[in-house]
């Protein structure tokens, strides 16, 4: 048997409760760790020297994957530059299995090399934390850690899924002989955890419709959400059945014709008659600083959100009841509810219909007026480059957005049926992550990935760019505006002298020779003639790509606030 | 009065206190920090997008001056990013003030943007953590806002310096408008607290130079200290008075020829007649990992270590005796104090002096195989390329060695008196901020800067290149050997059949396209005669140069092994 046997048998436990992928950052305390998962046949292994981009590439796998992805570094600062992808992961929702190497807590504050406090390193922003002994002697060392790497995997991926943490002190030798065996030991017990089914009783069913009922104006609306057809349609079904506008940001993976998504143009300052009686929301944060402060401004009389959630989360500052089930549960389940009902005492269908149609009617205003704002500007910017990017898109495409300006755009601007769904680290909402995590999910969604990232954002995560070998599937366009132009576009900021070089942090900056690095096809547009040219180039290049638009921050200012002032004058 | 008038204070608090260096990474929440500061005229401002490399040009600078330097970031994960290099500065003792905006506390877990539980985010990492009241009004919370602004940067700067975390929480509106005045108020109180003098009671001094007097044989080594030209003063005299050997490693900043730095050599087999009764230790760690296991396995019967740590760091497992005061008094006083003794009871001057006579043999000795061996060899290595270039290198020059292989070659191989003083991160020993750390040092030291980094060191690092302006003052060499090489020189991981790929990560990368991006000057050398070639003008060039040299993976574990093994043949 290896001297570090219960390495090995944790690499199995992950194997056989459905691991596939691997990020390994390398390290020497680590090895142990790194051989257990290579050897261990059946694992995709991914490579990135850089922790900070290993943890997004391994979100952006788990975030599409919806299992666990395990990361693995060594002892030290190296599992602190995990933190800003573990936070992310945290608040997403996302399930990472953080697998960091430790000395011994003998030599802890000894001066010795890469050794810092890891004991629960990422503080509040796991769902749990666990050590393993330094020693495997004894048998109940044994047993207790079988039985953590079963709680540590289970954990990670039940509702509400997120990262877990596995601090792993190594005593030396921490490398094998050359003859030493990787097999499983007899004694590894797979401890399973089937899901269990969240479900109300009709005591609680029964008081929810009659709410229901009650509520002539009834809105719904969705925060970030994977996408999920099945969802999707019966949104559908209950928005034609009962006249009930649908409401999703573009992370709500809800798009249709037929539901409000320019709510950013027509919202906060809308008249009282879109105000509903009954709000119900599901999925995690809203973009939209627009809908959050209309619902503030105008609370409705009730607020359920739906969600497997124990925290208890009011973002706009209106809930009365939390219905802690999944979203799809509830609305199947609403929907055949009501539908069996022999009659309705309350319904109010004159209310109800004309209550989606002054949302309809403003979601329509709002699109046309948008298209034919867009369709006039024949100068080059970031919104006008976006629109024609979107136009050649279809739904072979899954989007992956930047934080900061990128996601405020689309949101805005919408996404038609250009895509099949969008992803945004929302969580934290920070730019650190954007570029490694669209490459994580390149890497296993198996399918066209586009990445829309500000120059600052691309800058900032181009590590991630050295993981090799780096996805074909991948097309990123880099909107290039020569810095922070979120703070000319926001209010305050904009006014003031030092914005320039305090806050937009105006740079000359591009991504060409990165790509070159990387290997990367390089596309550049300065105005929309170029851009034009080489679209078609662009997309139908086979392996990785990355078009860079320049636009100049003033111009992008101007459209900006001229767009987001159409339906405000 | 501003409404965040609070914090226009605390950068007054920081001004009046001497700190003079701010280094800001954009955000909207820390707005306030970021123009109280920047409208507070007398700051040198610095800006850095990506706030990993931030945190480590502010460690750079802070490393140098050894004064507080601020750090400002906005609410979110950007904190986070800071992680590294607070621990880094933590263990390598060097003042920060870490200033976080955050979001009002209201907002924790409410799927807002960029909210994560910043309180206390680095845990054991920092000296202390404070946190700001969201509110302003009454009239003890402006009281405690100034007191803990006092507190704060005192607790920074004392012995044992450290990082110090100020979160602030900022409600909206966090923009000023633009008639609002930027005064520090006038109930601020400045808190002095001078520095005071840790000395030793003469009975404690009699007991420690009685056991000096027992200990004929008496060796002095230094682990980690910035240069300190009094101090490096007194130990020569100590050790030429009392015929003492003193060790210590480059970093220990000692150096003199006839001090012992060659250890690395000739350690830890050595024979006992190396083995002191008292070991004298001072400074952090120690690189030699053979100085360390020397002590290990033959424990001197008595190990005092001087320092004003409170913790009790015993990383060669043989103290007896912590001494709690700064190593200048303690070698001024002890030289003052035995040299006032008109007889020494027990000294034994032909043990003494056939002591250190051992110690300097093996060290001559040591020196002088290295300088043939390094000259015999006309092919360019890691080591033969370092030893060319130091040459080329005068006391002008301060050293930065990065983390991993970098900086055992230079402690093995020596800096004779090429170099003023030698800097490294070794407090955590990482490799993640190894060149945002010579850039902070460049930019305050207004002295030739050589930076020695690996390839895989200076990839993880480069974002502290986006930093404008770069400091003209520095050079830097990077030795690319096409991934991590370190694994293949240390035991264990060389023969393992995954060693390549998931330790050494061979890669293609050059530092080329990073230098041009930021307007570095590039040199590269292949070899020995481009090396040589190319070396006047690498050294000559007046703005911020470059210089790649590619060495060959299996060459370089070549050469290292036979230097190890000079003298153990």
């Amino acid at each position: 048997m290896a001297i570090l046997q219960p390495l090995i048998d944790l690499a199995a436990v992950c194997y056989r409760k459905g691991i596939r992928h691997v990020v390994i950052s390398p390290g020497s305390r680590s090895a142990a760790l790194t051989l257990a998962f290579t050897r261990y046949k059946g694992f995709s292994l991914h490579v990135c020297m850089d922790e900070r981009s290993a943890g997004f590439i391994a979100l952006g796998m788990a975030q599409q994957l919806g299992m666990p992805v395990v990361l693995i570094c060594t002892s030290g600062s190296a599992a602190y530059n995990y933190a800003p992808a573990v936070s992310e992961a945290f608040f997403q929702q996302v399930p990472l299995l953080v697998l960091s190497a430790d000395r011994p807590k003998e030599w802890l504050h000894q001066y010795d090399g890469q050794t810092i406090y890891q004991t629960e390193i990422f503080g509040k922003h796991v769902k749990r934390s666990f050590e393993f002994s330094t020693e495997y002697e004894h048998k109940d060392v044994k047993w207790a850690i079988n039985r953590m790497a079963n709680e540590a995997v289970n954990l990670a991926g039940m509702v509400p899924m997120g990262p877990v943490h596995i601090n792993v002190p190594i005593r030396e030798p921490f490398y094998p002989s050359g003859s030493e065996s990787f097999q499983e030991s007899e004694y590894i017990r797979i401890i399973e955890r089937p899901n269990s089914a969240v479900i109300f009783p009709e005591s609680v069913w029964h008081g929810l419709l009659n709410e229901w009922d009650e509520s002539p104006k009834i809105l719904i609306a969705g925060g970030q959400n994977k996408p999920d057809p099945e969802l999707k349609k019966m949104l559908k079904t209950i928005s034609e059945e009962w006249d009930i506008p649908v409401l999703g940001d573009c992370i709500t993976n809800i798009r249709d014709d037929e539901f409000i998504e320019s709510h950013d143009l027509f919202l906060p300052d809308a008249g009282q008659e879109l105000v509903p009686d009954l709000l119900v929301t599901f999925g995690l944060s809203f973009i939209s600083k627009e809908f959050k402060q209309f619902i503030r401004k105008n609370p409705p009389r009730r607020h359920w959100h739906i969600g497997e959630d124990d925290f208890l989360t009011d973002p706009t500052q209106s809930l009365t009841k939390q219905l802690p089930v999944s979203a799809d549960y509830f609305f199947k389940n609403l929907f055949d509810r009501i539908d069996n009902q022999l009659f309705i005492q309350n319904s109010e269908p004159e209310t109800e219909a004309a209550f989606k149609q002054k949302w309809l009617q403003l979601e329509y205003r709002s699109r046309s007026e948008k298209a034919v704002f867009l369709q006039n500007i024949d100068a080059l910017n970031d919104l006008t480059s976006l629109d024609r990017i979107l136009r050649y898109s279809d739904a072979s495409y899954q989007l992956h957005v930047a934080n900061s300006m990128s996601v405020r755009y689309v949101n805005a601007m919408g996404v038609n049926d250009a895509v099949s769904g969008v992803f945004c680290n929302r969580g934290t909402s920070g730019i650190d992550g954007c570029v490694s995590t669209a490459i994580g999910a390149a890497m296993v969604n198996k399918q066209n990935t586009l990445l829309i990232v500000g120059d600052v954002a691309f800058l900032y995560d181009r590590n991630g760019l050295l993981v090799a070998p780096l996805p074909s599937n991948l097309k990123i366009v880099v909107i290039n505006n020569a810095g922070g132009n979120i703070f000319r576009m926001i209010e305050g900021p904009g006014a003031l002298p030092e914005m320039e070089t305090y806050f937009e942090t105006r740079h000359a900056f591009t991504a060409e020779r990165t790509c070159e690095d990387s290997g990367i096809a390089y596309f550049k547009a300065t105005d929309m003639g170029s851009l034009h040219a080489i679209l078609h180039a662009f997309w139908e290049n086979q392996t990785i790509s990355l078009l860079e638009i320049f636009t100049d921050p003033y111009e992008n200012e101007k459209v900006w606030k001229l767009l987001k002032g159409l339906l405000r004058s």
